[in-house]
């Protein structure tokens, strides 16, 4: 039914499910969610997914529903709905999430990878209002991103599109997780923030960062933190690491031309403090031209975005 | 008349103008050209343009005419049709060519820049042919770029996206025309294949590209000639700028995931010379997933892209 009134959205990630009910504008009318049971098996997750759909769907005529929509991390194929070993849920070798769903259900499913899914939530409903080329970069443990492109979802070929964070930016630079050297990722993420600060912890003994956590337990947020409270070590790692970020923005913003940029997590909780110097590295790598149509803000939907990706998936045109 | 038969097709370069009628299968059924009067200012060249374009239409009633396609170097604005000062054609301050056009023949006008319709031509008729994700790249004097996404022509927010030779390869690299340090453009153009050859004159006095021209006079054209008669030290200097030309390919692929990407003049001229380097570099920087379905390929259509380029124009959907 394209006109029905409700969607339902299904987050998975590796530590909490959820589901929700929407309707049309996005408003969620019932919610449920659980820790991820993910370490007994993908069979167990499932039935979590299940068993929360049934419970949101309770008394909702099939009629009255658009679609199922399941945001998940990927890698993913998101024609077939097939889900491929995502980090963080061991042992889902090609689970097909898209097939159980209408089979069980009844009603047709799209599936999206998470970063995807939630460009769409900011696009509809956040930071990216009102733009029509949009690239959404989540920040945090790692550096993904989703593109918006002419007002539409742009996947690529094999639904790899937005892997900014693994664009070089720095040659025979770090070692990043994905193996590669010098990936924005390994620059500039949550995890390379603290490496960076324990690296340069013995020349800065008396920062604030020592007093909230050892070197080896030092992470991201403590450096935030610190640099809130006026820490000058601190804002110096974070201003390193938005230098690099700053750069990839560039890189991105000259093969784009976006209107909008609109940043995840570190962004949203450093604020300034990451988006000045951030600011300030994009001024040299890009263009004044493409600068002057582009705005680089922070996330705004939060907590909410989770609930409203998958439903977003729902609100395509 | 959208499904008239007939479409033309106008190409302002700085060197020669010219003006083609075709079908709607991209054949040329007639063509006209001259040397660009650039020195003599834009009215002069645009008179040029008019008169072609008469000539070509001769005996053509307009209802059998679809439009008018102009290809053009940017800066330009394709939707109002203006073009703004490009570096090859000096004093052209915002010219209304769409409307000039429009007014003079009474046919619906579109205007593009040189790299996306071109980008269009290769697309349909040439190396692009049945992919759905490509960028296609100048490889000459220059280093830009044309996205077709979706099967769509991707122009960005002011028409600046594709802008691949101006993404940051080397921090703190050598000058770029531009403005800024370490652009593609600035490692891998044609010119800076000739400046590192100069660069290196000293290390190398017996090298053939040195019985073909002065350090002072040698162009990329000299290091591709004796780089194909097996001289050692074109060939490294060929290789150093396909190794950039690599990084800021997987740097476009980390973020678009093509199918195809198409490359211009100096892959074309010398092949394996530089795709090998290339490749290897993009092995090294992009990912498995992305490179597997991923081709680097020379462009196909030669001189016949400039004549089916602005003829694209109006074979888009």
């Amino acid at each position: 039914m394209p006109d029905a009134p409700y969607i339902v959205g299904v987050d998975i990630g590796g530590t909490k499910v959820a589901c929700v009910l929407a309707d049309g504008e996005g408003r969620i009318v019932a919610r449920q969610w659980q820790p991820t049971r993910s370490a007994e098996g993908w069979q167990v997750v499932v039935g979590q997914l299940f068993e929360m759909t049934e419970r949101v769907l309770q008394g909702v005529s099939p009629q009255l529903v658009r679609g199922i929509g399941i945001s998940c991390g990927g890698p993913l194929d998101s024609q077939a709905g097939i889900v491929y070993s995502p980090p963080n849920l061991p042992g889902w070798e090609a689970v097909p999430i898209k097939s159980l769903f209408e089979e069980r259900f009844g009603l047709p499913t799209r599936l999206e990878n998470d970063a995807n899914a939630t460009a769409l939530a900011e696009y509809r409903f956040g930071a990216g209002r009102g733009s029509r080329n949009m690239v959404f970069m989540t920040w945090g443990t790692g550096i993904g991103g989703g593109l918006v492109l002419d007002g539409r979802l742009y996947r690529g070929t094999n639904d790899l599109a937005g892997e900014i964070g693994h664009t070089t930016v720095l040659l025979d630079g770090p070692l990043c997780g994905c193996g590669k050297r010098g990936c924005l990722e390994a620059l500039a993420s949550g995890p390379s923030i603290a490496r960076r600060a324990r690296e340069l912890a013995g020349e800065s003994p008396d920062s604030l960062v020592w007093q909230k956590s050892s070197p080896e337990g030092v992470t991201a947020q403590h450096v935030v933190e610190a640099a809130q409270e006026g820490d000058l070590f601190a804002r110096y790692v974070l201003a390193e690491a938005a230098t690099y970020m700053g750069i990839g923005i560039a890189n991105v913003a000259q093969i784009l031309n976006p209107e909008r940029v609109v940043l995840g997590t570190i962004a949203v909780k450093a604020g300034e403090l990451v988006l000045e110097p951030l600011r300030r590295a994009l001024a040299v790598h890009a263009w004044q031209r493409v600068r002057q149509v582009l705005q680089v803000v922070p996330a705004e939907l939060g907590d909410r975005a989770q609930d409203l990706a998958a439903v977003c998936l729902w609100l395509e045109d």
